[in-house]
């Protein structure tokens, strides 16, 4: 993209309604745009962020054999009363009436509309386990928004939702998902912590939440720092057998990691000193089992093995895909700007022309634009140096590629790492093979 | 994907809520359940078919320079009250009371959205032109929602949005988008014919609506079959210049098409006999240009080239991405079910295993299976041949992958083309080679 003629716009200035540093980041580097208290407009590089993080969640979603659907954003209050959270569920319910008088709602979670679905499609135990899930648009009507998209009213989630026949295959499914949530966090580059949760208001027995450690966090979180080190991607887990996946389970859930809700002293006491670590946390996703709550209630049976009617055992599974792009911000930023991890970084590098209008840099800045102009943020604009450096850092671009008139002559590009501030030459075949080693 | 442990429903029974074709073949086929009225659940194969059509017009887009953006869902009533259409609108808009008590309303399109955040972000004249879309979920509460996703009330819709300093640069953009929607829809394997319209409540002095011939379409036709011979994806245009632009406008627009609301017969009589067709249409897109409706009664200025405030002039422009699902099916079936076009279609081959259990065929089944699990949809399911032909054709793949015992023997795979019924026999490698063809 060529920042002169795109819808990218910087601020200089810090805005005065942001209270922390991923929404004032947020504003400033032009990824989202207030339209209403909570509600955000996502600009042309925020909704790349937007996707990529989504993306990465959709490959793990489906790595473990969940079926991507899309379920709407409008739900009829009915299948809420049936449940029973149509009364419970109080005033962040966005609740509407149509045209008809009919009462409707903007859905903030989707467990009986899944639910029904499910009874209308699946009849027999031999079909299961079942595991759905959506990314969609979601409404709280938070009290007070605030934070961006943080918390804001609007939000984007990936909520998954599994049907199996036992409490032995539900865990099963239930570790599936928290492998499939350790390899989505460290491939979107953060490590968010799994904590065992309370289950709250959805109710269940078995729950982690997974916080990214900011010092804005909400909670305070305890956590042997053994936890970070692990490579899940490389993890060796074979997801069709329990015996595997409660191994890696029992090993994953040997670390201690609490927030300071379940924090418990005498175990913590127990962890090496040297591997303590105290922080605050971003709850950037929540995992629960919550057995047959809903298949009960909603009177949602299928034919089990002996015949007889079965309540098929749920778990939901939810990531803040929103959220995510905030709180990878409030992990991940320096006092010039952000620091996006590659994978999910909305350009892999901006090309800077010190000396727009000179042949010889026009000609370099071309030629790299051209090898990937969807992947690179060439500014072209008729600036001086200095705001297209304090630019290119404040967007977060992984790497920079400067070229000036000196380097040029001689075919040369200087390369800057955003996160290192490491500076290097090459030639302009070297930098794009660099900065575009991750993609095809 | 393996059908037998899929979320693809398939009805052998026609569902007598639905009316029309492509409603009852998109619940027979497993792409999508009502979950109240107007409001659909799109299921793994729907939201596949949906993701696709999106990909395609999201690319033909940024191939004219337009720029993707996400707005939310839920508006802000005082936007619309700028424009004075708050008011206006009617009983469609769905209105909304926040837990404040302030005036909301779920987006049915954006105008006033994208002309506020115009204005904040772009200053000068120089910064044009602007085209700015997002692909997101609208809501218009019709009074009587039939016809499935072809008239329902939460759809999901492409809308573009220019800005331009002049009328002349605004009749450019406007012809930019016009080759962009004959590309589009050729692309998704449709005709769509362009017809000039009446501007309607949104105003303007320019506008074409496109139209896919099927027989239930809404609107009566006109047409030059040449608008049917020509290969827009072909078409020598160069976008960035205007006299290119004007050349392929004016010999686009001397093909006579016009629904029956514009209808001229005397035009009509200069068609040459034999091209001259009638029939029926559904709309599936449409282009407006407005000039400074609302950049005016918004007052949305930026600085001219004389210094003096200057209101862009605006068009917008719209494809109904959800409608088009059904719009598709309606112009592409017969007696058996879909019949996708090969861009589209939710799987490019189902491979049907005529004898499950046998080591052979299953041996061949998962060979072609593991070539692209992604692409292909396995009927590993344990029933009888008649039913799977039967679901392949409902479901409408391009390709069916047929292995039996006596084929498979030889290492064979007969391959059925859903369109023609043309009946081929191949190797495994020359069966994949042919339905991943189009595939990278």
């Amino acid at each position: 993209m060529r920042l002169s003629r795109s819808f990218l716009p910087t601020l200089k200035e810090n805005p005065t309604e942001a209270q922390i540093t991923s929404h004032r980041l947020m504003l400033r580097a032009g990824l989202i745009r207030q339209t209403a208290a909570g509600i955000y407009a996502w600009l042309p590089a925020g909704l790349r962020v937007l996707r990529n993080i989504a993306n990465i969640v959709r490959h793990e979603q489906d790595a473990i054999g969940a079926q991507e659907m899309l379920m709407p954003t409008i739900q009829s209050a009915d299948l809420w009363k049936r449940s029973g959270r149509y009364d419970a569920y109080g005033p962040e319910m966005l609740r509407i009436r149509d045209r008809h008088e009919r009462d409707m709602l903007f859905g903030p979670t989707n467990e009986e509309m899944i639910t029904d679905l499910f009874g209308q499609v699946v009849k027999s135990y031999k079909e299961l386990p079942q595991v759905l899930y959506h990314i969609q648009w979601k409404f709280r009507d938070e009290v007070r928004p605030r934070f961006g998209v943080m918390r804001g009213r609007e939000f984007y989630m990936k909520d998954a939702y599994s049907f199996d026949m036992d409490y032995a295959s539900a865990v099963d499914t239930y570790r599936r998902m928290m492998l499939a949530y350790l390899r989505t966090f460290q491939r979107l580059g953060v490590r968010a912590i799994p904590m065992l949760a309370d289950t709250g208001p959805i109710g269940g027995e078995l729950s982690h939440e997974f916080l990214i450690l900011a010092p804005t966090g909400e909670s305070g979180v305890f956590f042997d720092s053994a936890l970070e080190e692990q490579d899940w991607l490389a993890e060796d887990v074979d997801i069709t057998d329990r015996q595997s996946l409660e191994k890696f389970f029992t090993r994953m859930t040997s670390f201690y990691a609490a927030t300071d809700e379940k924090h418990d002293e005498a175990a913590w006491a127990q962890v090496p000193a040297g591997r303590r670590r105290e922080g605050r946390g971003i709850e950037v996703g929540h995992i629960f089992h919550f057995g047959r709550k809903y298949t009960e209630s909603m009177d949602i049976a299928i034919s089990g093995p002996d015949g007889a009617p079965l309540y098929p055992e749920m778990g939901s599974y939810g990531i803040g895909v929103s959220r995510l792009v905030a709180a990878i911000i409030e992990a991940s930023h320096d006092e010039n700007g952000i620091i996006w991890p590659e994978s999910v970084a909305p350009f892999k590098a901006a090309i800077i022309n010190l000396k727009s209008g000179d042949a010889v840099c026009d000609g370099i800045c071309e030629k790299l634009y051209a090898a990937a102009p969807d992947l690179l943020l060439y500014d072209d604009r008729s600036e001086r140096a200095g705001a297209k450096f304090a630019d290119a850092d404040l967007m977060g671009h992984p790497w920079q590629l400067i070229v000036g008139p000196r380097g040029a002559k001689e075919g040369k590009v200087e390369i800057k790492n955003r996160r290192t501030g490491e500076r290097t030459e090459d030639t302009v075949e070297g930098a794009l093979a660099l900065v575009l080693k991750n993609h095809g």
